[in-house]
């Protein structure tokens, strides 16, 4: 069992990271990392700094870096320095070129770094991959709708110069495409509406093709959506006019209206899984695509100023 | 001698590279492509779209695109099912995406692409790699400010959604920056003016860094600068607090105030030499590290809006 330390004990952490190491056969869950000195609330020991984490006799031998995006590309290379295998919460840094650096980091000092996208672990993926590996595709529809005040009450930083806005969640939606799309993926034109006062937008209307473009791809991300049916669905025409539809953000997938997939959610456990094996083969995995394509969007959309938010 | 089209025929191709080319012992100028028939006031031939160029007896075996880089990408992958090597004048592309995949594809066909930077190939830019590679770097300073009206009277295209604003100008300065720094390079922070109406910034205070935060590089990109002195400097910070300018452009480099060199912009003629190489050897060269940090930037950076252009 490789010795493991969640760094971050917020909200991600508590309800995926935690329970999916505590079942993990590869991993033993020895301490946490917090500045506020806050655990959960077992028994297990909480260290202010990754600095003490490694003075301590605990042996620790990896971290998870559950925190806000903006601190997680340091500590990882502070980790790395402290000789510990990283995976990082998604997204794994807020830029590819910094994420991209922090790979070649680790590959120099022969450690493992996972940067994961959890929605791309999704019980129905596998499937969708498959089926469209071997079906034409004409066109695609990506539609991410949902309400952030309950998802994230209160919570300010996805508005600030150099947060994602809408596209903290609508990252997930990319990261399943470019984990199912058997080719490349790029930007072609966004609308985004960027609320009064604030830098990233709460909605957006985004165009993606492949670079043949041949396939168009139409996507709306919308962070204000307060009606009664939320939705994580990615569907697909197919050459055949066949209909492949990824629902639940990933968790069901259905061809021709007929249920093919209807799962548990067991993202984190596959991520888990993942990052054993890659320490296990000392190997890297950092998929920077959907990184590049929410920076596309953000760095290109036409911005229209929308309403100030409540 | 390869013979060779340029496609687009406007400023760039006759200012730069027509010259470079009939001066170049490599390639043969042999056709040009543009939509609306005209060439230069030499004879050679002009087709109006590639196909035409390739079903002439002409042979043509390369095209250098010169087009605005909108429609360069669509193009580039044109011209290599048409089996042939192709140049692109600076950005490649508008995205990261599209220029990785376009560099894939011309592998998976055996051809040469070459994404250019002229800027990085200035007569100074190697010595100023070389004295960096030898001497520590405290800090780093970019000023490039220029009259946009000067130099592009009248253009509009720059401030559409999906161009760089002053950025095509300041990605000169961003490839020399990582064409000469021994260490990668990513962004920290900006502030950026966007004229009212218009979609790209005209003014930006930019912070870059090594990925280790050890240095500290700030740049000022101006483009409604109307003084006497327009200015196209980098700046370098030594460990023993020599100062190192590469000014002009990268024409000229002093070291403590020494002019080291001082030489006449052969920027073009380096790029077709390069390209002749390239093809020689069957090998790519896309350098995607310049329009990676200015999507950063504009992706990212805060957003002010300014006064309306006149």
């Amino acid at each position: 069992m490789t010795k493991l330390a969640v760094v971050g004990v917020g909200k991600i952490a508590k309800t995926q990271h935690i329970p999916a190491i505590t079942a993990s056969p590869d991993f033993d869950l020895v301490a946490f990392v917090s500045p506020d000195g806050r655990g959960d609330s077992s028994d297990i020991p909480v260290f202010r700094s990754l600095e003490a984490l490694a003075e301590s006799a605990l042996g620790v031998e990896a971290v998870a870096l559950c925190t806000p995006p903006d601190v997680r590309s340091a500590l990882a290379r502070e980790a790395l320095d402290l000789g510990l295998h990283v995976l990082l919460e998604k997204p794994p840094s807020t830029t590819v070129t910094d994420a991209l650096a922090l790979e070649a980091y680790a590959l120099s000092l022969g450690l493992t770094i996972f940067a994961t996208w959890h929605s791309a672990y999704s019980a129905a993926v596998p499937t969708a991959r498959a089926l469209l590996r071997t079906h034409d595709v004409q066109s695609a529809t990506i539609r991410w709708q949902e309400d952030v005040e309950k998802w994230h009450p209160n919570a300010t930083w996805f508005w600030e110069p150099g947060a994602f806005g809408v596209f903290d969640a609508g990252i997930n939606a990319l990261s399943i495409l470019v984990s199912v799309s058997p080719c490349d993926i790029v930007y072609d034109s966004a609308h985004l509406l960027i609320p009064a006062g604030l830098h990233a937008p709460v909605l957006a209307e985004v165009s993606l093709r492949d670079p043949e473009d041949t396939i168009a791809i139409k996507c709306t991300f919308d962070w204000d959506y307060t009606g009664p049916d939320e939705t994580w669905n990615i569907d697909w025409v197919l050459a055949d006019n066949a209909k492949l539809s990824l629902s639940s953000g990933g968790a069901k997938l259905s061809l021709d209206g007929q249920i093919i997939v209807d799962a548990q959610d067991t993202e984190y456990a596959g991520l888990y899984r993942r990052f054993a094996d890659l320490i296990a083969r000392g190997e890297t995995d950092v998929d920077t695509r959907p990184l590049a394509l929410v920076t596309d969007i953000l760095a290109f959309g036409a911005r229209e100023q929308g309403p100030a938010r409540k």
